[in-house]
């Protein structure tokens, strides 16, 4: 399992000349990480006088931080799994006709499997951004910059999942489904683009003022 | 070290309530798994025929984002230590003005080390930005999603650091020196914007165009 792989494995496993893992899984873990330093700074917020009026709103936050930090570690392997039954259809045998429609049934199949998993990181990257956007109002201000960094990572992670949805989109027949899931994701940029903008503002003025 | 360690127990020592590893840590990891997705793509590149022709453009590419991988798994345990020894020097003694004077300049010579380790992130991290604007143009085009990837994770990897290097520099006595680093960062971040839109944009019309 790549979540198991040290740092410097995952970064070996990356940078060789295979199919996976690649774009997906490295945006999972972007997304993986920027849910631990959300985590982290709640944790540094809860229970301390100056921030009790905050109490209510960090408590969930911090939950949900700890739930999207263990679904994006396991979409660290599912997307590299996802993208390996692309590879195993693709190489299926196409010579009769028969064949040729397995074939085909088999990289529709994978194929959708390969729109899930980014699609999943997009989702739960998306949520971390709003939860960010949230917590750089109300955290510990001494932790400000790490909530800034948990923002741009999940930014990262969420744009970088949707290139890999773009590209499997290609595959898909189906034009309802395909312009569905293509709206979806052009919503998902735009108001990426606009909490990016936001939380970045934010950091940055909560960093001076304190 | 914390490039030992699993993604999994990354993400749990990020989450952590403990000074270390923090933002800048996780965006050195961002920018290793950026220098990893280069490499990959340019070995996906490299000794196809119908690529020959950026060969010489790729090759040296190649080699340097190999190199900043190591440059930035390095960081990832630099950064911490940095920012351990101001938490050391912030907690030494201050009865005395002996005392006062001697944690003043541990401190003064602890912060400094804070802003280095950063500001070798984000200067590794712009580097890769400039890498993955060429590449984007010159890489296999089927891998084009992992160079866009690569490109928004140094994108937060560069901005998370200059993060950090910000919240540093109010600890910066020297008016000229803390002048200088404002300046450089601030460039820092205007170019990163104008190659994250860059190297999205190319992505995206060479994803639609092949």
């Amino acid at each position: 399992m790549l979540r198991r792989m040290t740092i410097e494995q995952f970064a070996e496993a990356l940078a060789a000349a295979t199919p996976t893992p690649g774009g997906g899984s490295a945006s999972a873990q972007a997304g993986a990480m920027a849910a631990s330093l959300i985590q982290m700074v709640c944790d540094l917020t809860l229970g301390r006088e100056q921030y009790r009026v905050h109490e209510a709103a960090v408590q969930p936050i911090r939950h949900r931080a700890e739930g999207l930090r263990r679904d994006l570690l396991a979409l660290v392997d599912r997307d590299a799994q996802a993208y390996d039954a692309v590879v195993t259809a693709l190489r299926l045998p196409k010579g009769t006709v028969a064949e040729k429609e397995a074939r085909a049934a088999a990289l529709e199949r994978a194929n959708l499997f390969a729109i899930e998993a980014p699609m999943a990181i997009a989702d739960a990257c998306a949520s971390l951004m709003v939860m960010a956007s949230e917590l750089v109002e109300k955290g510990n201000v001494n932790a400000v910059s790490d909530v800034g960094t948990a923002a741009l990572l999940a930014y990262a992670g969420l744009r970088g999942a949707v290139l890999s949805v773009r590209v499997n989109l290609k595959g898909v027949k189906d034009e309802a489904s395909g312009a569905r899931l293509r709206e979806r994701v052009r919503r998902l940029e735009v108001d990426s683009e606009k909490l990016r903008e936001e939380a970045l503002a934010a950091t940055c003025i909560r960093t001076n003022g304190r």
